[in-house]
């Protein structure tokens, strides 16, 4: 990896997210992060909200988009819209962007950094769209079966996130108050998520039609998705879960179960892994479950597999301290 | 309602629904809780572990055989074996019986207790299955789509339960430091609640193929069901509910909210009432959430609705007070 | 009661207290709720929100204010400032007020509405200041030691609240994410209980000083109260059980456990009760624990035992449907 | 730290407090886990529970006390009776011993493990009792108040723990049916902890006399304390807070907040720290608040800053991975 450490930009610094980054770059040991960017926070120590480097100070967007540009890379936890106009500022001033926002998910100019599916485009790229939570989750726990052929008819995800899925903000309904014993349905049927999972999975195998339902479930971390479907041709849970665990063989994130019930949400809570479950019956319906926390794997944690990817460095590089599981 | 009041007895009266039994018939103006029988508190007040009848002691499940000989009606909120040997014995007696338990469920002999669908019968039976909780949740909530012909293919239904639906029992996997946080799927692929509600849904209409995915969620109390299927036939998100609100125009516990994201689990807990929210999407996808209380719509309170359609009493005597939501 | 149901008008109707008092007043045999105000829900259905009164809506605080001067008595569930202006205004149109608020709790021309010690002033009061939560919890609870002079030295309380405790509101910090799992003290030595808990424990019996620490607790609802001080002589359990159970004798909405560590918070939530356990040691400690359910005997339903001693009421009139316990 | 590691033996090692110890040792640079006992789980891979070892499996406690035999340091997670019999067993072979039971804990044999205070004795005793997590939360934030005598009178605790603290046992009092929303107190002025924080303490400052009421709280982890006292003399908040942190200066576990309303359960659960707040009022009472995790740093955390100090190993060596705050 070499002495001197690469020079990385964080902007969006204080969300959930963004204070995932700040404690994992601040492992890393080849990389250095110049500059922690949070307008609400600007003067404040890092340290006060995140165990971060000592003595960094939050500095505006403005700020730190003059020290990104003598950076390697920058990475963007901020938004769809200012994501947009920030990674058009840096890619002009030769910095390299991992965008962990939905904006340049479905875009010709990005790679999407589905670190345990597309690695190799990664190394390279400029652009990376860091995949969302539910994506993550679904694209994961669905690859093994589109890759082989054995989805018949729609695939369809029942998944739930804890409420720091939804970001760091004051909302009502987001109060314990509200959440306490609460699990809730949302954006049905209004399939945010589905194009960005169906073009992933469209280039793993033929096109498969997702169906997903999205919940909020009262816990602070974690999704959970369950992925259900007519197999196209008999498979004994057996020969499922070897199918898995061959797709699978040496992902440092991802592990296969004996059984969908083994895939315990808890578990994986402050890890960077993806665990999956995967069984069918004799009626020839196939289900999988998965699960991931949605700060890690589900965002920071993939982010920083990312950067190792277009750093050269090895992918779990800064992400070795997770527990793999609790 | 005359001012006689009906003898009931109540076995298995210690466990989270007998508990609520308890409560619910020590408020019913028709009835008087004649006995409550646990052999593990027999000699307790009932008083000391929930709201019931003053003075009213838990006596022997033996004791309360021969009480019960001379009560109308008995509640069964036993296991299933103790639940067949008491319902022979009792039937025998001429006791009227309810059986809670799954024992009944699908055997010829018994009244498949759903009461917003088979109140009619239930009035004459002599033995009543009452429905289980996830049953009461996916068949409330599928009816009108299979009485219209609507279900094109598998009835895909991801439902998750409080862990009181696991009853009360010692046991370290329901225990709060492994749940804390914890969603994870259970019976997977096995079906047990599957053909009471396939049995269930093809008096209704067309039969159906029900695909269960049952969960264990980090709450208290409660199911939510999330159903999906492919449409036989094109139907609006506006024409569902049309048609799920006249389906259940009058019925006291059921209600269809204007979408599946109104649906909330909390405000259903405490309550009757089983909630449901419909919506379809121009792809041909129909999606329906439901929520009820796993301890009253889907255990004691249709038992009590189930009581009062045997006894010729309004269906929600015992049950006004009930909140109609939190 | 008489035929005629008394009109009450209510502000601040879409807060966690408004809402309690509309499911409350809507039940209540003698009282019809005559308006429900709340600026922000002015128009909307109150039973979108709560179990109101069929086809009631909110209307402004203004059109409240009109409809109000036909009111026998007014509740006020919104914050002090208001809370003082419409005192005022609708005194001077001669309509009795309940303040719910702390505006008027320390004031000369109000009567402390702690209904289990001042029922008697309550009665023919024009102004009644409702006691916060904390403070019904601890006054309650040390009521028997100030009274029969038990208390040497400081009281030293250690008390927690479920978040509904802080209204309804859009806060970060009270959102899941952020509460959950979590524990904290607040207004540390800031005592704006403190005042209100002395005056009233003054009238007991010979003043104490009283020194509380409030913390958040990860639940929605509930007070739990742990009260320590220095006996002022020898008392022994069974003796200060005894005395405090005297002192409720009859009061239909304290118990007093056999001990401290049988009083539960998930009891009484629900409830309009105040439960309390009571213990001392041979080193002359004694330890009081209390818990009630906030929006319940710490706010709402303790205003409604107050509007039935106004009115003439049976104290519990539209209470009795509550949970005497879980 | 040299090549070679220091063999360890760990006993109740499937427990709460033994799989975290797994986990900390397993990371630990100088120390290699020469076996874990688990009767229950013996021939079971420790990975299939925890981040461990990798290939190692669980033993019986006969067939680890053999291996201990060979071992420089044995870590005992097992209850009082059998953590003697190991103790008296094992020092007889010339195995140090880290008891993380309370059987030592008020023995004169054994050196009281509370490494902030007592490091230096720690680092050539035999016998370690490790103290108990209520214990390190209560004697690290009394020390410098007693210390520098500022108690007067009792010392009054408040203090609450997750579930976790009760050990991983099927009971149905912990079950989250039976928790969920729930605050109770347990073991009132049964004082099992204040001999051993009373003895302490007078090893820091005069005698102290401590009133310790314990909680249980909905939470799977951590303990947050509350302390109130008479102040033997006039002191500021600002005063206290600079004695408090001269006094843990360079302690790498201890952190003093600017006030009592900072400390948050939360954001030390997953740490090794123990975070304290501490302030006055001008009636001369003094609020110190303290929360640590009752897993680590109330338990495994310090065994390992135990066994460093026994070692010679930094005091940090095997923590430093764990995060400063969350």
């Amino acid at each position: 990896m070499g002495d001197a450490q690469t020079a990385v930009a964080l902007f969006g610094a204080a969300g959930y997210t963004g204070l995932e980054l700040v404690k994992l770059l601040a492992r890393h040991p080849g990389v250095r992060l110049a500059c922690a960017a949070s307008d609400g926070h600007a003067g404040k120590l890092v340290g006060e909200l995140a165990s971060g480097p000592d003595g960094l100070r939050f500095v505006t967007a403005d700020e730190a988009r003059r020290i990104a540009a003598g950076c390697s890379v920058a990475l963007l936890a901020v938004p769809p819209e200012p994501a947009k106009a920030l990674a058009l500022a840096l890619r002009e001033a030769g910095v390299r962007v991992i965008d962990l926002s939905h904006a340049h998910r479905a875009t010709a100019g990005a790679v999407y950094g589905l670190a345990s599916l597309f690695a190799g485009e990664v190394a390279g790229a400029q652009l990376v769209a860091n995949p969302g939570c539910y994506a993550t989750a679904v694209i994961t726990a669905a690859a093994p079966l589109v890759r082989h052929g054995l989805v018949g008819g729609e695939l369809f995800v029942s998944a739930g996130s804890g409420v720091t899925g939804a970001g760091r903000t004051a909302d009502e309904a987001m109060s314990l108050g509200e959440m306490y014993g609460e699990v809730r349905a949302y954006k049905v049927l209004r399939h945010q998520h589905v194009p960005e999972i169906e073009l992933a999975l469209g280039r793993v195998g033929a096109g498969v039609r997702v169906v997903l339902t999205t919940h909020l479930l009262p816990v602070a971390r974690g999704i959970f998705a369950t992925l259900t479907a007519r197999l196209a041709r008999p498979a004994s849970s057996a020969e499922l879960v070897a199918r898995f665990r061959e797709d699978y063989a040496g992902d440092p994130t991802v592990s296969i179960a004996e059984t969908p019930e083994e895939v315990s949400l808890r578990r994986v809570v402050g890890t960077n892994a993806c665990r999956i479950g995967v069984a069918s019956d004799e009626r020839g319906i196939v289900v999988v479950t998965a699960a991931l926390d949605n700060l890690l794997k589900g965002a920071a944690g993939q982010a920083v597999e990312n950067l190792n990817l277009m750093l050269g460095y090895p992918r779990m590089a800064g992400l070795e301290h997770l527990a793999r599981h609790a």
